[in-house]
């Protein structure tokens, strides 16, 4: 039993030590050079070292090759945080769809997959499903659910501080409800829950688009318009959760009903909805993001002007964040993204017509695209465990 | 000469040493305990009195009564830096305005005045002002100006990090000028510099209506609309020095021309501008913002009418902030905040009605009131020289 063995060696590292340190530091960040660990930490390269050695005897920290990791800069071989020291998983409750994948301590993905549900699923649903998925890919792997050190939940709506989802939009059936006891049926490890948006920027900032952007605001344009505040590497998630929910600032007060239940929300404009339905309408066949995307590639100048006019409110609420932020980067995700430049040409025009400081005013703000735009929120879900390991050991 | 005995006392304190982080401590918090000053460090109390006492015999510290410190909380005698330890100056470049203010380490404000200039007065003229009030009141007040250990200046316009105004909205013969460079000329001592509301935003953490809010945004309501977001204690000044420039997101892409160079910002809606002028009109003789308060609270349906459409604009531009950063606390400051209630009653209702997070929803966000609406960009411009003590003190 070399796993329990490992495992028990990191559940008895104290909190406040060097090893619990460099343990989390880590856990946060995934492989690195005991110079980098040094460096993040502020201790001392020596005492570094001395640190390392023992957690390597215990077998916590491990050698890894820098291939074996995704994202590291330079060759050679890095410390990881052993495999075998752990596994967390990450739960999506997007709209209309539930996804689950495993990870370990190692910031290695083990597994994924994405489970179609209705547009109205309820926990009992969601539940079972993520029970099942949560046996099966455990079971496959080889790995043992008592392994789990966390469950990472990624919410479509509003999370506060205490787990509970505070508005039912895409998720009617969950307003109200605490996610994380609701979850507590499933994982006997601690679960953090944040909203979907936030997660998506955490795995930006943690693998993707957003690493060494301390400072940027990720913008996502799909079915829904949402985003998240990242300052000095930390989400600003608000007081009640809702920061970041840039689709429903009212730009017309006197405008169509929102599912949120005010009036004229950047979403009704922003979000690719309405063009569905138009280009549904108009080629008499069921049309998606992906495949109205597809048809602009080909030249269709309908599905071209879709994109444009949703990249024009795009603009104006990027604008309109950029007013209020001025941040120093934006990363636009959600599906539309994958539009490329039909998309952030029109839009990057609408911002720079409509933000205060332009271009040429002292430092621009810079705009990329999310690496992750198929499951960033999925990743940043794992990702809130890693951040939390020492809390999550020490509880 | 004890007075250049304890300046140089102070100057020769170590950088990184448990005297440097007291002092540093008393020079951005005022008065405290030794208690105080141990929580807040994270030192050791018998640590943190061993250092004081060294500081007592140097007479860098001092033991000052409770009642003369503003909103100091218990009886007694707490820990404040020496008056004579050194003073600071703040200036504050307003519209049609110059304000100057002289305070001492231990957070006493001295002397204070502001100077009526034309609308676009230029550097020579303000400098000249400054020069003749920094030499006057060091004067009066029996200082020496070798005393000043750092000038703050409060700035009408979003300043880069350079120093450099970004744009010239309410100084047009200020625009791309660096403000610090400018200054150097008067002062003999390092020279900060921030935006209006970033240095009102500082002023009501330090002594206002904040304290005890590390998390909030100021909304200041005048004849411009502006404001800071405050996270975790520290001011979000944006990539160029724009963030918080509230009052010029367009809420109307075919409105009417802004200053700032684009179409139907808020502050067309949302500042006391217009309201001003169809007072005047209608009541045929020049009024003011306090006039217009004054005759809203003799009945005038009129100015009462004004003060409630600004404040369903202000409500909107609220509710634009609070379902992009969904803060805890929002403080409203500027000269339409005096309206009190006439103002915040429809105010509030209009953000109820616009934001997405509404109050039965989770934790609500609060209201307050600004504690310094006549002069709080001006205490702020002295705020920024008292956190970054040590910095100066250093350089």
């Amino acid at each position: 039993m070399a796993t329990s063995r490992i495992r028990k060696a990191m559940a008895d590292i104290e909190a406040g030590t060097v090893a619990a340190q460099i343990v989390g530091t880590l856990s946060r960040n995934g492989g690195m050079s005991a110079a980098q660990i040094a460096r993040l930490t502020g201790l001392a390269r020596s005492t570094v070292s001395t640190a390392v050695a023992k957690l390597k005897q215990s077998r916590v920290v491990v050698e890894v090759e820098r291939m074996a990791l995704e994202g590291a800069g330079r060759p050679g071989t890095l410390l990881a945080l052993n495999p075998l020291a752990g596994t967390c998983v990450g739960v999506h409750l997007a709209d209309r769809e539930v996804q689950f994948v495993v990870a370990d301590m190692s910031h290695t993905f083990i597994a994924e997959r994405r489970f179609v549900v209705g547009a109205d699923y309820d926990p009992e649903q969601a539940l079972a499903i993520v029970k099942a998925a949560f046996e099966e890919f455990y079971e496959a792997n080889g790995l043992s659910r008592q392994s789990l050190l966390g469950a990472g939940i990624s919410v479509s709506g509003p999370v506060g501080r205490n787990g509970v989802l505070q508005r039912g939009g895409i998720l009617p059936k969950w307003a109200g409800l605490n996610i994380k006891i609701l979850f507590s049926s499933v994982f006997e490890a601690p679960i953090l829950v944040d909203n979907e948006s936030n997660c998506a920027a955490l795995a930006e900032l943690k693998w993707g688009a957003a690493r060494g952007f301390p400072d940027f605001v990720m913008f996502k344009m799909d079915l829904g318009v949402g985003g998240a505040i990242v300052n000095n590497g930390h989400v600003i998630t608000g007081v009640s959760g809702g920061a970041g929910e840039f689709g429903h600032v009212s730009i017309n007060p006197e405008g169509e009903l929102c599912r949120c239940g005010n009036r004229g929300c950047l979403e009704l404009y922003a979000s690719f909805v309405k063009p569905i339905e138009q280009l549904t309408r108009v080629h008499r066949k069921p049309m998606t993001i992906e495949s109205a995307i597809a048809l602009a590639e080909t030249g269709d100048a309908g599905a071209i002007r879709m994109i444009a006019d949703v990249a024009e409110y795009g603009g104006r609420g990027l604008a309109m964040v950029g007013t209020i932020l001025n941040p120093p980067h934006f990363i636009i995700g959600g599906r539309l993204a994958l539009a490329g430049e039909m998309l952030f040409a029109p839009m990057r025009k609408s911002y720079e017509r409509h933000t205060l400081i332009k271009a040429q005013d002292g430092m621009p703000t810079t705009f990329g695209l999310g690496k992750f735009t198929e499951n960033d929120s999925l990743l940043g879900a794992v990702a809130l465990v890693l951040d939390n390991h020492q809390a999550l050991v020490a509880t």
